[in-house]
């Protein structure tokens, strides 16, 4: 290890630990190509599947490593988190797993198909106001009451150890090796976790983010490697509603240094990558779980100076729970 | 071989050679399983997912084997089929890698996603009248014009060998042994080679199949099993456009030996099923493709006085070709 390393919150061997410790309870997603996509895109695409993954999501592996983390006294008092999303699914169940309490605070307005989620895997949701004040003020209400541990959701070293085994895992699935890895980004934690696995084990390797704009073109991620500093900035409002967090303390000294660049994605984009997931690759994704395959697709990958020379990419498909319900897609069918 | 053997179009040992020669141009697709479904069913299932097939179904097995086993000289003068659906693709994609034409006879209003799909594999596309007489007629044209040798979708040996490769797969696959399989039926191709590879390998594995029985309550195949001989009746009106196949002298025999039972299944049983393939599978599948899972949830099998023992149950999701762009599923993300 050097001494620089030791200041980020991962490290390859925790990394490793992680791997080890969620090996029990996580599955070993499979690879999938698809020739259409390489013909169209001219390279050798080697798509990450986590929407196979327990809760139809990465961050299964995230929560997973941090409820498995938890000493025993700790873990009985139980956990906390606060999410809109597909984390809070993910914590519910790695806490059921372990046989512990969950508290999920959602803010109002989640979507019915990931409450549901929650409570099938015995989660206790509690409903707070839609804004980050009220979570985290919730959050912190349900610590004092009960000694429960808070999961953050991303800018937090067990969260991006346990997602950074996505990159052990397709380093080793694929040979030979990679020249690049595509992941979609929003708080950092799984890009955090595969940039620093997969730079640690293959150095050359290029890391990029996916950052949808949205409609009003915003892109925190993009402005902050910009300008080599966090940037207040509005979230995008785009279709990628996973898509929602901020860097934090943890993840933005890793996405500063280990992240090469960011390509940014529009909504159209999004649905386009989609579109190909669902008919070509048969695999259903959230719209955030399709950015990584926008970006790859986009002139500003394919005709980039440096990167439009990288043959073999890995994209991260990191989520499958769209909420096909409530967008009426059962209708068509009767 | 026992004597009795020897009248079907397909056995053991040719299945286990269709197996070796399609092997460089198929996937060994995957089995998924699912802790929701598995709980839902008091049961274990084990898709085996042919919508990962390339072409995106089973179909690509039996046509890949048909077009291989071809004699050198024939195979020049190229292939002809006539399909509307998945068939048609297939037989396309595996003309393509073997180098040969192929002439695919589609009946007007063949969904386009279908169309275009013949298209990527350079397939020559004859339209015609959407009768089987026109189709028929059509094909016998083209083979007179052109010597191009006849590639049935199911009623035919090697077709049937090929689809038969699914479950030499899929026993080798899942272990412990499964108890049943379930799979959906049509012209009998697919379920006469499976049925023929399992009951070979494991004599005591219940065989059912699953078919639609669309608005009009027709459902050929259960009424054939009954009666014990082919029973003239209308197609069902089904939203399972792919399960419009007739069984034939080569299939039915096969169907009427060592098929079990067949399992009904509505339209709407079709929805439901395809929604836990999308929901939960995070797999996208057609709308003839859930017909093997709908049966699996149906009370007629769940309380059935026989089956309802059946623990470790495969489920063949056969084929991921839904035209989601025809049925406005993209227009719902813009």
């Amino acid at each position: 290890m050097s001494a620089g390393r030791v200041e980020y919150a991962a490290s390859l061997s925790a990394i490793k630990e992680a791997a080890q410790r969620i090996a029990p309870y996580c599955h070993v997603t499979p690879v999938f190509t698809s020739s259409t996509v390489d013909s169209l895109l001219h390279k050798s695409v080697f798509f990450k599947c986590e929407v196979f993954q327990k809760g139809g999501a990465f961050k299964f592996r995230g929560a997973c490593n941090s409820v498995f983390s938890l000493a025993e006294e700790e873990a009985q008092r139980g956990v906390v988190t606060h999410s809109s999303g597909n984390h809070a699914g993910a914590v519910a169940l790695a806490a059921k797993l372990r046989g512990i309490p969950a508290h999920i605070v959602v803010p109002v307005g989640t979507p019915q198909c990931k409450l549901a989620a929650i409570e099938t895997y015995s989660g206790r949701v509690v409903q707070c106001a839609a804004t980050m004040d009220a979570r985290e003020a919730t959050c912190g209400r349900i610590q004092r009451e009960t000694g429960a541990v808070f999961v953050a959701p991303y800018n937090y070293g067990p969260t991006i150890c346990g997602q950074g085994t996505i990159a052990l895992e397709l380093l080793e699935q694929v040979q030979p090796a990679l020249d690049a890895i595509i992941v979609p980004v929003s708080g950092g934690g799984m890009i955090a976790g595969i940039a620093m696995a997969a730079k640690s084990l293959q150095p050359d390797i290029v890391i990029l983010a996916a950052e949808p704009t949205g409609s009003n073109d915003a892109a925190d991620v993009a402005a902050a490697k910009q300008a080599g500093q966090l940037v207040p900035m509005a979230k995008p409002q785009t279709i990628a509603d996973g898509l929602q967090g901020r860097l934090g303390d943890l993840t933005w000294p890793i996405v500063r240094d280990l992240v090469d660049g960011v390509i940014t994605v529009s909504d159209q984009d999004i649905v386009a990558a989609m579109q190909i997931c669902y008919e070509r690759l048969k695999v259903v994704v959230e719209p955030s779980g399709a950015a990584g395959l926008a970006a790859a697709m986009s002139p500003q990958f394919l005709h980039h100076p440096q990167w439009q020379r990288l043959q073999r990419v890995g994209v991260i498909l990191c989520g499958g729970n769209a909420d096909l319900a409530a967008k009426g897609f059962w209708e068509l069918w009767r």
